[in-house]
Formats: C-alpha cells, structure tokens, sequence
C-alpha cells in the first residue's frame, strides 16, 4: 500500500523558486571581480538563472551535459549553478589552486562542454584550454566593457551571452536522481576521483543542514561563505541559504583580513564558514587593528580541525560562537557539527574548548559507525577507535566511472579514510588518517594524538610521527621532531615528558629530530613523503 | 546521467535510530492514563517499538495492513506508531471526539485489523467493537495491574503482549512511498476522507518543520505537543521532535490549565503547540493562580484562527513568544507559519500583532498560490484574495478510496477550501472558507472580515455574515448579531459603525439580530446550520 501524496521531485531549482516567491527581496551582495560590491536579490538571480538555463538551451546544452565553472563565490556564480542544473545538465566546479595538470585531467575525465570562468583564471584557462578537445564555449563572468583580450577560440561575456535572451522559460522537470552537480577530491595518491551529487542529494543536505543544530540558518541570517563554490560542493551554502531566505554576502576574490573584515562589518553578516586559514588571517587583522565583530554571531570552521587558539580568540575575545564542522566532497559535504546538545550545556572554560575540539555529531540523514579491521561495530565510549564509516541520501554510493569502489563495502557504508571515536552522546572526534594509524601487535595507536601531546613540550616547534616496520610487533611508532630555534632537547627529554600521558604501548619507539618537516599545499603534514624520507630506518636494537 | 548517491529510502523509523543513537538519553516525560508520571527516553522508546513490530509480526501483521490507535499523547502511543510503521503497517488514528457512528465509519472504511487503545476509551470501543467486523484485536495500553473488566474479545494489557517477546528485531525496508499512516478528515458535509500519509512525505515534512523559521527545534528544546496525535498527523511531533533529538513532554489526558502548567513548570518545557481553546484554558489558570511561565519560550497556535487578546496575553504578560501556524491533515499537517521576516522585524505594538494574525509563510516543500474562479494566478499584494491552493511532496494527491477528487486539479494543485491573500514578502493570511464567501456581482466579499468588523461594536457578543440570494446580483451579506446582555443596538448604529471601514459594496444589506448563533464542537460558526435558519429570509424590498 503506498501513501497517496503529491509526486513532488526534490529538484535544486525548487530552491530557488521558493527564495524568490517568499524572500525575493532578500539581498545577495557580492564583492565583484571587476571590483565594486554588487547588490542583487534572490527575485534577480532567479531571473537571470531562467536566463542562463534558456540560452544554454539555445546552444545545445542538455540533460547530463556536464558545464564547468571556474569562480570565486559571486551572485553570477549562483546564477551559473541554477542555469546549468535548472535544465539537467551537470555543474562541475573546478579548483583552480590544482596544478595545471590535475586541471586539464579532470575536465578530460569529466568531457566538460562549456566553461563559467572569472577573468582572475582568463590566463590559466587560455594556457590548457587546447588540451580540453571537449570544451566548445568559454564563458567569462563579466560584461563588454570588462572582456580581457584573450586568445580564446569561443570566448563571450557572460552579460552579452545572456542578453541575447530573455527569463520567458520554464525550469526542466525530470527525475530527482538525476545528476546536478560534480566535485573532484584530489586524494594523496592516484588521480582524482568525480563526486556526482543529484538533485536529491543536495536538497536533502540543505534541508538537513539548516536545522537548529547545524547551520541554524533563518531568513533573519546573513551568511557570508567565505569557502569557495569550487570547495567540497561550496558547504552547500549555494541551496542551504536560498531554502530558508537567508541573505548571503559573497566575499569574490577578497580572502585577505582586510576585505572579510570589510564585508563582515559593512553587510552586518551574522554567520560565516570557512578553513581555518582564512579565520588565522581574519584574527590577525583584529589584532591589528583594533576591529571587532559586533554583528557575527558565529563562525563554521571546517575544513580541517581548528587550532584551540582560534576558538578562544573568536569566543573570548569577540564574542563570537565557534563551530567546529566536518565533512567531506563525498558527503556533500556536512558530516556533523559540534553545537551543544543538553548534556554539555554546562561545560565551560578548558572542558568546553575540550568538546569543541571534536568534529561533533551529525543530523538526520548521516549515519556514523566506527569498526574495527574485521568490520565489528565498536563501543561508543569516546576512546575506543576504529575506522569512520558513514552512509545516507547525500553520501556517495560509487565515484564517477567506478573509481575507487575499494571505499565502498558491501552494504552501502562509504569508508571516509578516518580513524575516529564516538562518545555516549554522539559526538565523533578524528584521531588519525587510516593510512597514518600505526598498527601494533594488532592493536592501533593514534599518530595525532602523540604528536598533540609532543608538541606540548618547551622546546618542540612541530611534531609527526610515522610508522616503523617491527620484527616482532609489525609497527612501532618513531616520532619526528623539528625544535624551536636555539633548543637542543635530548631524546631522554622528550620520551619523559610524554610518559604516563599516554599508555605504555603507545610510547614511540625512538625519537629523530629533522630541521624540516614536509607539507602539502595546505599545511598539513605530507606523511608519504616522511615515511620515504625515513624508508631506510630502523629502531635501535632491531 | 545520474547521481552517484546512496540509495537511502526516507523511513520514518530511520528518525527514531538517529534519536536513540544520537539522542538517546533524551527524556521523554508522559502523564500516563494510569495516574503517574513516567520517564523514559529515545533509547528505551526504541527498544520497545521493535519489541511492539515484532510482536505485530508475530501476529500476522505486515506490510500494508491498517492497525488503528485511539490514545492521548504518552510514550506508549509514540511506541506502538513507530512499532506499526517499522514493519510496513499504517498507522491510523482514531478521534475519540467523534460521533460513534463516524468512528464505525471510519474503521470499517480503513479495515482496520488492531486497536492499540487507552484505557479512557475502553467503553466507548466496547459500544462499537460488534460493528467493525475487521477488528481482531484490542491491545489496551496499560499493564496488568490496570486491566478493566471488559466485554472486548481478544483484548490484552499492552504490557503483557509485548513481554511476549524481545527487541531482537530489524525494521522492515521498502520503497520510501509506502504509506506509513492515515487520519480521516471529516468535511462539513459527506462521509470522513482518509488521508494518506508515506514513509516519504512524513520525513520530508519533519525536515522541514524544524527549521529555523519554522518549528525552530534543536536538541536543547523540550517541546510539549498537547495538539494530540490523533489531530492531523500530530502536527508532526511524533516525527520532528526525535529527528532533532528535542525533548517531549507529553501531557497524556490532562488537558486543563493546572495539568498543562504542572509540566510545563516541572518540566521546563521551553515550546509547546496546541490549538487556540487549550491556550485559553491556560491563561485563565494562570490569571486565577498567578503562575508564571519562566522556561516557556514560544507557543506554537494552530488549528483555528488565534484571537489577539490570547498573543497579547502571552507575549505581554508572560514574556512567551506567539507563533500563529496554519495546517491541514491533507498537508501532514504544516502549510504556513507566522514567523518574523526581517522586513517586518522593527514591527511593534499593534502592528505587530496585526502581521501575528496572519497564517504566515511556507517552508521550502509548501508551494502557495491564490488563483480567480477561472483557476488564473491573483497578485500578491495582501488584499486580492482568491483560493488558495498548495503543492508539495507531503500534500494530499487524493484520498482513500478515490473519494473527493473535485479538490485536485490536473496539475496536482490542492485546493485547500479556504479563500486568502498573500503579501509581497509571502505573508498569507486566510480572509474565509470558500464556501462561505459571497460573490456579488462577480465579486468576493470576504465573512471573516466583516464579523472581526462587527464585534469590535461595544454592544456586539458575536457576529456571523452569510450570503443571501439577490435578484441582481447573485448574493449580498447579511450580518447576523447577538447583543451583548443588556444591549439593543439599532441597525443602523451597527451598518453606521461599518461605514467608511469597508468598501461601499461591501456593506451588509441587513442586520439580524438572533438570540444565539449556532457553533460546532470545535466553537467555530456552523455557518451551514445559520443558512438553513434562514433560508427563507429576502432582503427588504427585493
């Protein structure tokens, strides 16, 4: 027996129909490329979206089609996305931090057709562009008085394309499953894997992540996404705002301190999300300048674990609530988020910054579990650590082209590569990466837990430790250490100073100091290539 | 192309895993039938819902079948809908209210084949058990010690059935459009239609209850749903308050103004929603006790239209927020709430409490327009009323049965009865039903708004307007009057008070005046029963 309730498919453009019918006037503003700020309103960004949908149309662009976009967050990115999807075809976000390389693959993997492109990227673009056999048409969000000279073949402003249309069109219906949009995660080995995300998919993320308990997103909010559009499906800003009303002020290409603070303060934005670099360079404006945040009212950081001196400066300092986020491009992307449920409503000071340490729990929709190397369920007692394994509506069921089916089992749960704990109220913290987790006697020990605990020592400026073949207990964990200019720290010190914090098993093996440690593009700790460096090394005695 | 995203049927029982996981020591407080008050929480309500499934099951009870409840709001009626739902059964509840001979109707219309019923309904099912030949079994939620004496065959103490059996039990998965429950809506005129609620539509409609501007749920709240399950989908509740891990308070059959304050107090319920008649009760409580209401922070007032002198009283007085919601049970049940916008968010004073009165905005999923006799789309400007129509994907498509199919229309559009406006911000506000609105000359006037007219007379109690036939143009009102006690208004001091307030066309014919207008169960105006009464009244002169 099936209900009897309207046929009703969940369809992104709804979103955008419903912002502009019952919160059409709310503004969008946008720090443009060109460099004034633009003032627009959801009602606007409908109608130009109907625009872009239709002029697509009139070039050939279909259902499936896959239309790239190279953009900084914009009111004309927004309408771009809604253009693209509002007829089926496939929004694909591209980084343009990527190497040229990474670039060129991804739009060859991906048979991109047309391309959205801000004029910052005009010079990248023209430099691949005759290595992307498949893209026909270059569309640069601009207007006549701003088109670069550029050796493009098929370059066109965006206003010139569009005007030669008009909004009389109606949104494409089709099936809820269809294919929206499309994300590359750039793993650490093998080339990047698509994320195809469907109409489904991003409603019921949006719908899920603006709850009390996530976003906590109103019409009475003005949401600054300083996380670009091309990042992890943009936090999902591009459909979270627009469902609820809620104002959205686009920061464009100004990621300094400066300009964040500029529009924070000037467009009285009350919530904002971001990595935590873009907040480091926010707080070091404060600093500098004596600005506060009177109207912020919170902040999502995510992205990667925020540092605890950039809660407490946010918190105490300017009054501003922090909100540790987690997620991933495969989950659309939210996971959880660590507001406080009633349980901890109590804690503060260090026990507070404690919780907000943890990547916190998830809505509806994101089912969490950790398991162990036999696929056994774990406690949830908050220590007890295993593999993190999700499954829902928004998380991804395959890769595009069936890359790397290895993360996914049997039952549906996506593999996230985490090594994480639950606690008996549902909060997840991530301990390590599971290809960092050392692995002893069959037991594991948490690789970043060592290294928070090493780089609590006077003298040690940064911390990593790897794993180290054992012949009797597999792996051993050495820790790598770089000191703080003019320290000289013995190996007897830093073994000391971590005794009796951690279980006895866990106590690293050797200590080795190094003057540098790699890193990747973003800061993180390149392990890989630690792991080469020290190939040839073996413990003491062994 | 395709999305590359899980296959995650939207099932209600996946709403009560996410609670009892994340949530699960959340409390869930009820005033059982039995006297008490008894505590448990989404773990344990869990537990016990697979215990009911798989006892259902064990009695032949699957996927499709109709299993009827007839109960207040307590944890055990939370227990066996889940436990009905999780094995592909429907819940449909009963309205003790009824007529007996609607109540027959409606279960013999459903073939219903289980009761879960409480013990204060015992005797009105003994009365009609005989009637309803589908009915096998009587499960009175109650243990042992509480069994009545009863003339049911096959009846049995809720308590006992389930110790029967374990929770060792997984929920049944099937296409998320499977119907998950049923409540009859029972017309002013012809036999109850039933609707049809799926797995689908419930989850949708939780999702987008608890945002922000609308439920505003987190898991810090404690909602009291007085509103009783068996009233149109429960409003809900039953759904949103475990998706977000919200605390519930339910008040089982206290319903007077010292039972309802008792849990609100003892409890610290910080929002609670019923219609306007339980909140009347409150305040009289309140005024003759002097009570005080320190932990409630908002009202949700739904079902009828909400007087002004019950928002003033509980805003001004006790510092609690008003929120006016409108609904049908064809809508599972939420259309529209009253929340602020910030367009109107320096509102204050009587200006405030005007844009209260208004039934207020959809969430995304609730799709509004006014449409003219000839189905063509009216402006939104807050005057130009029409009738209102909605769509979405936890919206009726048709009743049970194919009954009343003259309320859709080829586009899926329900047509909701009532006659409204919608402002340009998306405010709507209900100005009559559509079968009493008067068309003179082609044109509506609207009943509701003369009778809110007319009793702002210092002599008038209460006022209803009906339209009477006219030889010319079609209808025009005539305004019926009960005086105050002791008052004697002529008719022209009453159509003089109109003058000048409402269009010239507008203006009543003639004033009758009656010693008592009849009401329906509910308290609102049987206007059906006012037009018999005067059927054979003509307008002087015509």
């Amino acid at each position: 027996m099936l209900g009897l309730m309207q046929e009703w498919p969940l369809l992104c453009h709804k979103i955008l129909d419903h912002a502009a019918l019952f919160h059409g006037g709310r503004a969008v503003v946008s720090r443009s490329v060109e460099g004034p700020i633009h003032r627009t309103d959801y009602r606007a960004i409908r109608g130009r979206a109907l625009q872009v949908a239709k002029r697509l149309e009139k070039d050939g662009i279909g259902l499936g089609d896959r239309v790239a976009t190279m953009a900084w967050n914009t009111g004309r990115h927004l309408e771009a996305w809604y253009g693209i999807l509002g007829i089926g075809a496939v929004y694909h976000t591209l980084n343009p931090r990527l190497f040229s390389e990474q670039i060129i693959w991804i739009m060859n993997d991906a048979e991109d057709r047309f391309l959205f492109v801000d004029l910052t990227f005009v010079g990248l673009i023209e430099a691949i562009a005759d290595k992307v056999p498949s893209l026909e048409k270059v569309i640069i969000l601009t207007d006549r008085d701003h088109m670069p000279q550029t050796t493009l073949a098929n370059a066109v402003a965006f206003e010139d394309w569009i005007a030669e249309t008009d909004q009389d069109f109606a949104w494409k219906e089709f099936d809820e499953r269809t294919a929206a949009g499309m994300c590359y995660t750039s793993g650490t080995t093998g080339n990047p894997k698509g994320v195809v995300y469907s109409h489904r998919s991003n409603v019921l993320h949006a719908m899920a992540s603006v709850q009390p308990d996530m976003l906590n997103l109103s019409s009475r909010d003005r949401m600054m996404p300083v996380v670009p559009l091309f990042h992890a499906n943009g936090w999902s800003t591009a459909f979270s705002c627009p469902m609820v009303g809620c104002g959205m002020v686009m920061p464009g290409a100004g990621m300094d301190g400066a300009s964040i603070h500029q529009l924070l303060s000037e467009e009285r934005v009350t919530v904002t999300a971001a990595v935590p670099t873009v907040w480091l360079m926010l707080l070091q404006h404060l600093e500098k300048t004596g600005d506060t945040l009177p109207d912020l009212e919170r902040v999502i950081i995510g992205g990667s674990a925020c540092p605890r001196s950039i809660t407490q400066a946010f918190q105490e300092t300017y009054g501003v609530e922090v909100i540790h986020a987690w997620g991933m491009t495969e989950m659309s992307p939210l996971g959880s988020m660590c507001t406080i449920k009633p349980e901890y409503q109590d804690l503060s000071g260090e026990a507070k910054l404690d919780l907000q340490a943890k990547q916190g729990h998830p809505p509806f929709t994101v089912e969490m579990k950790v398991t162990n190397d036999e696929n056994e369920d774990l406690p949830w007692d908050g220590k007890t650590f295993g593999r993190l394994k999700v499954r829902g509506p928004a998380i991804s069921a395959s890769y595009y082209k069936g890359r790397g089916s290895e993360q996914f089992d049997g039952e549906d749960w996506f593999d996230t590569g985490d090594v994480a704990h639950i606690d008996p109220h549902g909060y997840m913290e991530i301990t390590d990466r599971a290809k960092d987790v050392i692995k002893s006697g069959g037991e594991w020990i948490s690789t970043i837990e060592l290294e928070n605990l090493a780089v609590g020592h006077e003298d040690v400026a940064e911390a990593a430790v790897i794993g180290i073949h054992h012949p009797k207990w597999d792996e051993r964990p050495l820790l790598v250490i770089v000191c703080k200019e003019g320290c000289n720290p013995s190996k007897d010190a830093i073994l000391d100073f971590l005794r009796g914090k951690v279980a006895k098993w866990w106590m690293p093996d050797d200590v080795a100091f190094v003057d540098e440690i790699p890193h990747t593009a973003t800061g993180k700790i390149q392990k890989m290539d630690l792991r080469e460096q020290f190939k040839d090394y073996s413990f003491p005695g062994t």
